[in-house]
């Protein structure tokens, strides 16, 4: 049988723009994790993986304009977005360049001999190394950021971990460009181009995630997506780690006092936040709790006028098939009422819109439950509130998410009223809470969190920010081991200046 | 159908000595699950989690005579053993308030505003918080230290986890008097007894890993038993961290050099090692790749003498059943050969002994490949190499392992030679790396690392050591929050005095 190619898509028109390849056979996915595998050894310095970061980002940004083209016709994102992505993701690669400089990820204790300890302590010394090759499984949403040059990847390869991308099949012809440029970055610091890998497929993705030597996966996407990955990966003869970002809803909730006082700017920036990237980010506001109340009611107006204009393309037709049929699902239950109404619009595209039901729809088990659940595309929930007792309620019914968000009135964020109860209900809920913000925007920073409760996340770590590095390597201690043995950065005269913890002292 | 009893069994007599409650049903477990919930806000204060722990360690050592008469009775380890035992589960206990107390385990990262970044930073604070309710498998074969009060259930306490326990059934009997002292310890700080629940029951640990409200689960034990509940944990509707130690053979690698030169000295070594604890030790050295050179003969001579008179008491029946039959099946191996035959000694007990096999058998697949699983037990298996390429060929053939372990001359101690290669391939194989020493002993240290690459264990983390603790926590970000709303971990005034990285700079 001949294998299936590989079709770039422009979603504007559906029509193919180029063939960029086939779908790889488990056979060429054996061949490209080989390659990454024989390659681990020339990530092992430092100093090398750092200047390979910095040089990627510097040869992405060479090719910014013409990459951004290639995004934008099969994303459909726009140029200024893309070009704000790429503009990220080369500050993440250097970012991740300087966090494999500064050195604390390697978590270096060293623990000198203590016959006083129960049982006595001898010489230990721990740090961390690289896990292995590992997965990264791109998402649609991100086609730089979230993708071949992404997060994952950055971390990856700043952990020491050789790569290999599954390309997420909304952007195969850039994801092809992206490697290219990585692998030119890899060849021009002296490291094998097989340090970073590039496979296209369904089956070759399953192939990726149970094949031996792949060590550990990243993945962002759908629930049901990376629950198949999930469940492969522990399954696996040896079981390994697997960081998959699934799906969220973000609640948001509006306080009566807080409406009150800024209903138009809330209602103007929930606009913004729900239709940003027509709608297609993971922190997505999907459920926004809002009084019923005369400040209630404007805010809602503020949104139906600061959404009524907008509309967009999706990443690809089956997505803008399942936002219009999701919509419509929602929108015939019982009560619940289309301020501006969310669909398709023309052929291809979608218009953004508006959902509100009363909360107390959705304090109990019922029909209305599939309004809990995220809806990929330019539409929120608005569920209106009589009592904060049903905030609780509805709050007590959700998953894990990525974020969750609370408004409050000058006074509640001076720590006045229920600021405090809310904000400790908002905690066990998600990866990240915030206070008079909107979820959209996910900083690069070493106290970013991007993860959360399941089905936010699969694991406890982050995906963004400078401990994404931790997900990709493990502690190994070294027990009386001669100075002469040891590795550069546990020998006692630090040759490398790295902040170590000593005899339970920290020192940098 | 009326509850299965749980009874107290001898094993040095195989009698039963007392009736100690029955095996739980799901209900129950539910009631014991959710009482440790509601405990969980009981525990968010450092301060009474660290007085907790250090309150228990004091109730168990002024119980300490009358629990190691219970665990001798149930164990046959033996009261100098036990009582050992019993100083390190206390030791650890107080360690872990230390470190509760001094704070870096919170992880605490703090990101100004930095609008200077792409994309502009907000402002950031991460800490962790505590997961929520920890099923502790115990084990077998560390009544204390690996079981009520050992090293999951303090970590996990320590984290601000409420702990159940699913009981060992080679020690009920201790198993309840030490939670109960954990109760009354919690009751004297004035937290609820629920705090640590206790079951008993191959059911009841089924239902306790499928609980909803459990959120994490530590285990030590089989291969067979883990990988069952890891699989378990995976398949929930919200998978949860399984953190297993499920089995290691312990590889040791002698040089021709160091025979040569210590040959006395490592055979001597190498028989308390493998003796001690009956040989019931999860990092029992249970491979030894031995030069067929004068030295190397030398060397399992020492070991002959060293095992000769080494016998003792099993944990339980099966396990005696199973190293009996173990070391029979690999007894007849061809070219196997047994200088000390180890086996069955009278009606309960085991004598030990070793088996000796040219290491070329072991290079390949085939018949032999079972002297590469684990034997518990007291009994090694010592591979004789001609050339060096053997050793690498069957260490390129082991599965994960807690420890690997070298023991070089004292020119090659300096880096001679083949040291650091040897080094360098064992690192990859275990999570702790010993030279010239003996990988029983755990210490109990901030620097430890006890966990390997599967099967060692299901995750990347340690059991025994201050990260621990990491097991049972995941990170929040806050952003955007007013300084009044704040935990008072992330206020710029930083009122606990915690260290902390500022702006990518620590502070402490």
């Amino acid at each position: 049988m001949a294998a299936a190619p590989v079709w770039s898509v422009d979603p504007r028109s559906g029509k193919r723009r180029e063939r960029v390849g086939v779908e790889a056979s488990a056979g060429e996915v054996d061949v490209v994790v080989r390659a990454a595998w024989e390659a681990r050894g020339s990530l092992a310095d430092r100093g090398v993986r750092a200047g390979f970061l910095r040089g990627a980002a510097g040869l992405l940004e060479a090719s910014g304009e013409a990459l951004v083209e290639v995004a934008d016709a099969e994303t459909a994102l726009g140029g200024v977005r893309l070009r704000g992505e790429l503009a990220r993701t080369c500050y993440q690669l250097r970012a991740f360049a300087d966090v494999v400089e500064e050195g604390s990820f390697l978590g270096v204790i060293i623990d000198h001999p203590d016959a006083a300890a129960t049982p006595p302590v001898p010489d230990l010394r721990r740090f961390k190394v690289p896990l292995g090759v590992v997965a990264v499984y791109a998402a649609s949403n991100f086609p730089f950021a979230f993708s071949v040059a992404g997060g994952d990847t950055a971390s990856a390869l700043a952990a020491g971990c050789p790569v290999v991308v599954k390309a997420h099949p909304d952007h195969p012809g850039l994801s092809e460009r992206v490697a290219g440029v990585l692998r030119r970055a890899a060849v021009e610091r002296g490291l094998p181009a097989g340090v970073v890998g590039l496979v296209h497929g369904f089956e070759a993705g399953v192939a990726l995630v149970g094949h031996p030597l792949v060590a550990a996966a990243g993945f962002t996407g759908s629930v049901r997506g990376g629950r198949a990955l999930f469940d492969a990966a522990a399954a696996r003869p040896v079981p390994i780690p697997f960081h998959g970002e699934l799906g969220s809803l973000n609640p948001v909730v509006v306080t009566e006092a807080a409406a009150s006082e800024r209903a138009e700017e809330i209602g103007a920036g929930l606009a913004g936040s729900m239709t940003l990237g027509v709608g297609q980010f993971c922190v997505k506001p999907g459920l926004v709790l809002v009084p019923a109340s005369p400040g209630g009611d404007r805010l809602v107006e503020a949104l139906a006028g600061g959404v009524a204009q907008a509309a967009g393309v999706l990443l690809d037709g089956r997505m803008r098939d399942n936002f219009v049929a999701g919509v419509a699902e929602r929108a015939e239950l019982a009560e619940v009422e289309c301020p501006v109404v969310p669909g398709g619009e023309g052929e291809r595209g979608v218009r953004a819109g508006f959902l509100t039901v009363p909360a107390g729809r959705l304090t109990e088990p019922g029909a209305h439950d599939v309004l809990l659940e995220e809806c990929f595309g330019p539409v929120t929930v608005i569920a209106r509130y009589g009592d904060p007792a049903e905030v609780d309620a509805v709050l007590g019914r959700l998953p894990g998410n990525l974020t969750a968000t609370v408004h409050l009135s000058a006074s509640e964020s001076e720590g006045q009223g229920r600021a405090g109860e809310l904000l400790a209900r908002l905690t066990p809920l998600a990866g990240r809470v915030l206070v008079n913000g909107w979820p959209t925007g996910v900083a690069v920073a070493p106290a970013q969190h991007h993860g959360g409760p399941y089905p936010a996340t699969t694991s406890t770590s982050t995906s963004v920010g400078a401990t994404a590095i931790e997900r990709w390597l493990r502690p190994v201690t070294y027990q009386h081991t001669p100075q002469a043995l040891l590795p550069p950065e546990l020998r006692d005269d630090n040759p490398l200046g790295l902040p170590r913890r000593v005899n339970g002292r920290l020192q940098h």
